[in-house]
């Protein structure tokens, strides 16, 4: 990918709550973000809608932005189409000389205007979601790099295991540990700005794909975390995790849960079993291929209001595990990092 | 996928024990084998080679074989490369208008030449490992159909599920029963005729594309026999076992494994767990999603000359498991059927 350094980001309509990759963007990558596009939040600060995002400035377009190397798409509309009101900002980002960061489905390289002026105007076009066409199958060699590897493994997709996992890594080199993070999703190798999309590569090479990162940059660190994937009982996606687990021959696990949730999100007849039962299924499928131990879980409490309660929730939640937790978020995962890495 | 009636199965200098998809059509599909390509045994019949094999004619070249509607490529050299010195025989056969079926990476449809002669000659040129592009993600719904849905599972890749899967169907119809078949991998889609290569499609829809064939066969048979894939402990293919087991939401599971097996097929430094640690495996990982129970075991005495040996291998199989088993080529599967289903 574009190693950019500052980054403008498109949030139409979005922004914050239903704009998962710009906050994320906003809160974990090394780039600045210079500037967030929301066309109905001109004027404000990023910081003015969540309490948790840094100071940057809001504004209605493209020609508004401030100088930058780069426009990122940090929405994704249902089916992850091109919204043809955001092709004013495009263009005019690929006019500025900006390259062009996009996890949607629709692959902005393969767009005729776009492609044409992207060669006039020298920019790189960075679609994130389309793998790269040399994958091939794991070879079992995860294991032989000299980081720990540690990944995060949920009850459910969208717990917050991307957020857990950049969490972890901001604590861990806080104190010190020099860790690196594996970005297995389209938001994850935006902050990252690299890494392959384990949920679009073809289901034959989904450890090899997982592999292939561990491998990249398992001696360059002492610590791996690993962006963990949907959950090993998903209806749907459990394929996906199970290829992270077994492809990344992780050392620790981190198991991931959404204070209050219940039922797989969106397959609400599905009912979430007993967090011990995910412990045993997590640990009893990573052995053999590599053993692994349930070693933290980490609560996403966003849906708690009273931070009294939160505390409770998670304090339960260690309990239930066997193992130190918290809510990296909104109590901060400094101190399970001294605890448990 | 064409549906043929008369096949010349393509298996240059490799026929029989090198050419499994040449091997499991002549076993196993509903249309006629009229011809096995193979230059290094013209003159000979398939049954002078493999006592399970049918008499079908062994000639050396497309230019020597009966009227046919169609050649298969029953052959896949490492990497699923085109072998040139086939060039002749695939050209031969779309003159003479046979419809082309390929399991190779290479796809025929792309070759410039066999495009041009099959658009000029009326031919279709069917790779069944590319994927159709309008696959999705599981809904969680295969378990809405009326038929019993059985999924063979394996210890390893190669031990025989395909072949296992196919005797059940073939045992199943003997004794009545309104058997369907639902391939997943390359030879079962040419033997049936149609399917999704699942180990092909995008990782996140892994799942789905099991789920869209049971859907579509799901109310037209009492019990559907579902091809399994790989081996949930195998260090590159667990992802698509794993999507097999979720999407097909299998109500019983068949164990496969091949006598005298010990370690992963080409990953020698991963024992092979206990047989009963694969059932709890499959069960536990099943149960969230739908309910499973290993029901019956095969083994492959493939390896194992002596019948009594092979016997008394099926028997300790039987009793690891605490199953019924049978090695379903060498003895049958029509009394495990009775037992069983």
């Amino acid at each position: 990918m574009t190693d950019p350094q500052r980054v403008v980001v498109l949030a139409h309509e979005k922004f914050p709550d239903r704009a998962k990759t710009a906050t994320g963007v906003l809160k974990y990558a090394d780039y600045d973000v210079v500037a967030v596009l929301d066309r109905d939040n001109p004027g404000t600060s990023a910081a003015d809608h969540r309490r948790d995002l840094p100071d940057v400035p809001v504004v209605a377009s493209m020609a508004d932005a401030p100088d930058a190397d780069a426009l990122l798409v940090g929405i994704s509309p249902i089916g992850g189409a091109f919204d043809e009101t955001w092709r004013d900002d495009v263009r005019t980002a690929l006019e500025r000389g900006c390259d062009l960061i996009s996890g949607l489905h629709y692959f902005l390289a393969e767009d005729e205007e776009f492609a044409r002026l992207a060669d006039e105007h020298g920019c790189d076009i960075n679609d994130v979601r389309k793998p790269r066409d040399d994958l091939g199958v794991a070879q079992g060699k995860s294991a032989d790099v000299d980081a720990e590897v540690v990944l995060t493994v949920g009850t459910d997709c969208s717990v917050g295991k991307m957020t857990a996992t950049l969490e972890l890594v901001e604590a861990a080199r806080e104190r010190g540990i020099d860790a690196g993070f594996i970005p297995t999703g389209q938001t994850g190798i935006m902050i990252a700005g690299w890494g392959n999309p384990i949920d679009r590569v073809v289901s034959d090479f989904t450890a090899g794909a997982v592999e292939e990162m561990i491998l990249e940059k398992g001696d360059e660190h002492d610590v791996l975390f690993v962006e963990g994937q949907g959950s090993i009982v998903h209806p749907a996606y459990s394929a996906v995790t199970c290829g992270i687990l077994h492809g990344s021959m992780a050392d620790k696990l981190v198991l991931c849960h959404e204070a209050t949730r219940e039922a797989i999100h969106g397959y609400e007849e599905f009912a979430l079993p007993d967090l011990s039962e995910y412990v045993s299924l997590y640990e009893n499928l990573a052995d053999p291929v590599h053993e692994a131990d349930v070693v933290a879980g980490m609560l996403n409490t966003s849906h708690v209001d009273d931070d009294v309660e939160a505390a409770e929730a998670v304090d339960a939640f260690a309990d239930e595990l066997g193992v130190p937790a918290v809510d990296p978020v909104r109590f901060g995962a400094a101190d399970l990092v001294d605890e448990v890495f």
